[in-house]
């Protein structure tokens, strides 16, 4: 059997048509988007339709979306200038959250002395949002409320827009990090009411290296790269016009095949749910895995013990792709940061499975078949 | 006749090599590199050999080449760590430098109070070595120099293991914008006792939307971008697999064509030189065009009138693409603020020409024709 890749959640495959949209701007249509000349105009142009397209599938306006070269650069931005330029002297985050927020977020504390503070989680790993509630009650300070959409590790998806609406009536500003949900899901920033959100095109189908930075128009920050005009003076470097181009294309696609999508990989991760079940009783599910959590997501825990401990090595070698926890941090941690904060026994070993439109019940069968000989 | 592309300073065409080179990445090869699983540790493998190559290219070693989202990350990550992580109460920079260094270290001056100032410039446009030199004998403060290699606007060539001397003699720092030199000269980073330096991927034919940032080893600096593992925890962000694989190939290439290829726009350049003299004699070449200079770029400026002023326009009209200054900052600025340094007068419009490989003598010809009946 061919190699069966189960880390959507990592990074996924990229549309053919996607490529195809990129492949103009990587041969004939090169021009230098900040050029005045009109082979300037036209990339200038597809940079502008691609936020458009954007914009328009998130429903926001246009000069609501950044391009940046990533989720990591979007978060950093958003943090960083939520403290810099809008008087944010409290951040109320998760210990679920990506590294990026977490790290972001430890990094202000440390140089620009911000009260630091983490929200309780419940049991199936949620927010507790009465302790938000609660939180934000306590302190008079502005604050900035990091809490991510749809957990990349254990699943769980944040109800946005009650979130937002608590952040709302305490004059917090609300940053989400939607980077597994943005391409997977229908999103209404606007209704979310969120101050900033940010997304990963290879996430859904599109080019690594490029992504969307949303600031919400009520709010006014000042860029976190230095230097040219590009982006309305906003984020400086010359556009990656292609992964740009790319970039909406996949979204506009996702967008297009959603129902279908969300449909088929539902089926298939109740599928691998039905299955592991009934054939290694042993293992237990992560996260909030029959309630809210996203359809491209399913985390297990198998007990720790002299076979499980080597398991995603063996199934590397059966060819089956799937990780402990977040690709971002797999080269660090030995235990993933997010099933620690929900079971600090560490005597479970995780295993993430992401899926894709591209996946099959053959893969999952034969991937069930697989851990059954090894565990 | 078509277009005729003579803005290689602004962006160049992506090499058909390098596509080539990118595509596995862009289709089949798509694993996040910081996957545990064999599938990742392939496109591991990519980058680290691209680390490889551009590390070799540029005499230094591997651990000293960071990838960025490109020149302007590169920038921005030196000015802001010198200042935050290296105890920097000082910059000195030249007021010819690229706008991401003007503007990140006058955000450095801002909001961490250093002080901010800059070299006197010679008649010809090159930075006064003496005045640099008596700027550092002032002060005890510890200094960052940020000068750029070669000024991507009048294309001077600043004499970088002279200054890297200097600043090595006064302890200070030296950032140099190498954005417009490496993948056009051999670059030995290390004779140049650089601290840090940084390159644009579509500067020498590679992709755009990826970067280099050399730091040297002596020093220890801390993320600009928070968040996952990658780039040895010095950059977080999932990596841009196919970008830094077409940015090696296109540094490989440019490399070993290098003799041939300068040898053949320098030609060009005198061509071009030659051909104004002779047909538009009220023009002016600006910098040291005649001395150090990069081969890449020729700037002139004509006499301000009704004709001149709306020449770059009509010189677009008739499929010739050159810009006024910097692609950069085209968008905001009506007259470049490099040309202004040198010449505040306002009088005179300048027209930056800048070559590549695939331009020719007869394109030259025609650009002449077209000014001779413009002007």
């Amino acid at each position: 059997m061919e190699r069966i890749y189960l880390d959507n959640a990592a990074t996924t495959s990229l549309d053919k048509e996607v490529l195809e949209a990129m492949l103009p701007y990587l041969t004939d249509k090169f021009g230098n988007p900040s050029s005045i000349y009109s082979f300037g105009r036209e990339t200038k142009l597809a940079v502008e339709q691609a936020r458009k397209t954007v914009a328009k599938l998130l429903n926001v306006n246009p000069g609501e979306i950044f391009f940046t070269s990533g989720g990591t650069e979007s978060t950093n931005t958003a943090i960083t200038t939520a403290v810099r330029d809008l008087g944010v002297r409290r951040i109320i985050t998760a210990p679920v959250e990506h590294h990026a927020t977490l790290h972001a977020t430890g990094f202000m504390q440390e140089v620009e002395s911000i009260t630091l503070s983490y929200v309780k989680l419940k049991a199936d790993g949620h927010v507790d949002l009465e302790d938000l509630e609660s939180q934000l009650k306590n302190s008079t300070e502005k604050t900035l409320v990091s809490l991510m959409h749809g957990n990349n590790e254990i699943g769980n998806i944040l109800p946005i827009e009650r979130t937002g609406a608590i952040c709302a009536a305490y004059d917090a500003l609300f940053h989400c990090d939607t980077v597994q949900t943005i391409g997977h899901y229908p999103i209404d920033l606007r209704k979310a009411k969120v101050h900033f959100a940010g997304a990963a095109a290879h996430k859904f189908h599109g080019p690594k290296g490029v992504g969307i930075l949303y600031v919400n128009e009520d709010i006014r920050i000042r860029p976190f790269l230095h230097g040219g005009a590009q982006e309305r003076n906003m984020r400086a470097g010359t556009e990656n016009v292609y992964g740009i181009v790319g970039m909406a294309k996949a979204l506009e696609r996702s967008m297009a095949r959603y129902e279908q999508d969300r449909k088929y990989i539902s089926e298939l991760k109740a599928y691998l749910i039905a299955r592991l079940s009934a054939t290694l009783p042993d293992l237990r599910f992560n996260g909030d895995w029959k309630g809210d959590s996203l359809y491209t997501v399913l985390s297990v825990s198998f007990p720790r013990n002299s076979k499980t401990e080597m398991l995603l090595f063996n199934l590397d070698i059966q060819g089956i792709c799937v990780s402990g926890g977040s690709a971002c941090s797999s080269g660090a941690d030995t235990v993933s940061h997010v099933i620690t904060a929900l079971d600090p026994s560490g005597d479970h070993i995780p295993v993430r499975f992401s899926f894709s439109r591209e996946n099959t019940r053959e893969e999952l069968d034969h991937v069930v078949e697989v851990l059954q000989s090894l565990v």
